[in-house]
């Protein structure tokens, strides 16, 4: 007995460990977000590139929570219950990757955006869509440490709010474009953007998930609640992708 | 040494199976995008709709080979080079299973499609696209059955053709949206199409890259070839988003 609480314990200090270095990832993801955000409504090119170069560091934290999960697999050999959290602390360190990388692909395409005519608004409208996906992923991974599966629910049904902020973004740069074919490159890499956010969104849900998945040992039944199937059939709705959930 | 030898076999049996299961969804994934491209050129709704049911069981596969990764790694707690086989072979089903998420995301686009006027050559183009995708992904299946770092390799450049028939596309479509604005909305879905078709391309990679892995226990060094950086800032360029590799 004695034995076996040492493993354990060995176990959840490991654990301790890694969770903290998600909960580091995730506030440089946050940052992320947000200083892209910023960059793009004040065309600002120094803080895309700051976004940019930031994503590295992102990118080494999620090498360095794989590799210490495969160490304590390999150390620890982990049962059950302990065997799912280490799969599932690794995938939550994946969305956080791949939200930080829409952060750079959104300070890329600013770069470019900063040599266009401005369009009207709209950099007001994605800075509100970011600033709700930046709130959800700090809920997120305060729910991740919790182990709060209300919260975590809470949080899946905001990503639908992000999807109709990114509907009605679709059709307004459809009408600027329309408009004037001079706003057409510029909407398409605004529409990318707006598309970007809706993704990260889409990930923090998936975060939101694996919470749900830890607290109770199973996946939320509907894996996400969907309100895209309408709208993606309405001429100029644009629907939501899938691909990265 | 006799027991060690079971142990190991025990394992090599194990991963042969799930092994199995990834050549399995591998082929239902390259099929996905064959009827997925065929259903866009022909404008066939029903077969679209065949892409979109089809995914259910792509979706099943991934989480069956999770699962028995899981038994695997609790089972039969494998140290070093078999555990990362196992991981690794758990993130080529991930990357299966979002190509396949792209191929859904295309039937959907094509299912609105249809009620657009067509845009002349566009859908050639895009068919070629994908059909280089598909034959990428079949070697890369068949780069991982043999543990071919060579032949990986080789996918990774091919993925370079990938993104420039991506950027030739894009500059397409602009041209067709500023020479008629009754354009602009077919063409914002052809563009998602392409963009999906490109990221394909990048899931394909990162297969090819764990199979370099698998084969000689280190990552390619530069991750992938890049051609995209100029192509970033050149006007009428769209670049290649790095959120998916």
């Amino acid at each position: 007995m004695m034995g076996d609480q040492h493993i354990a314990s060995a176990f959840d200090r490991d654990l301790e460990a890694i969770q903290a270095l998600v909960m580091k990832m995730g506030g440089l993801v946050e940052e992320a977000i947000r200083t892209g955000s910023k960059s793009l409504k004040s065309r600002d090119v120094e803080l895309a590139e700051q976004v940019r170069k930031g994503d590295r560091k992102i990118d080494e934290l999620e090498e360095q929570i794989n590799t210490q999960c495969a160490t304590v697999l390999a150390l620890r050999q982990p049962a059950a219950r302990d065997l799912r959290t280490v799969l599932s602390v690794m995938k939550i360190a994946g969305n956080l990757e791949r939200i930080g990388d829409y952060s750079k692909n959104i300070a890329k395409r600013t770069e470019v955006l900063v040599h266009m005519q401005p369009i009207e608004g709209t950099s007001s409208a994605l800075k509100r869509m970011s600033r709700e996906v930046e709130a959800m992923l700090a809920d997120a991974l305060d729910a991740f440490m919790r182990r709060d599966p209300v919260a975590a629910d809470e949080i899946r049904h905001r990503d639908l709010d992000v999807d109709q902020m990114y509907n009605a973004l679709f059709r307004e740069f459809l009408t600027f474009m329309m408009e004037d074919p001079r706003n057409i490159s510029a909407c398409m890499h605004l529409h990318f953007i707006a598309k970007n956010i809706e993704r990260m969104g889409d990930h923090v849900t998936s975060i939101a998930d694996q919470v749900i998945y830890l607290a109770t040992g199973e996946m939320p039944e509907d894996q996400r609640p969907k309100s895209n199937t309408e709208i993606y059939q309405i001429e100029g709705g644009d629907g939501t992708d899938e691909a990265d959930e």
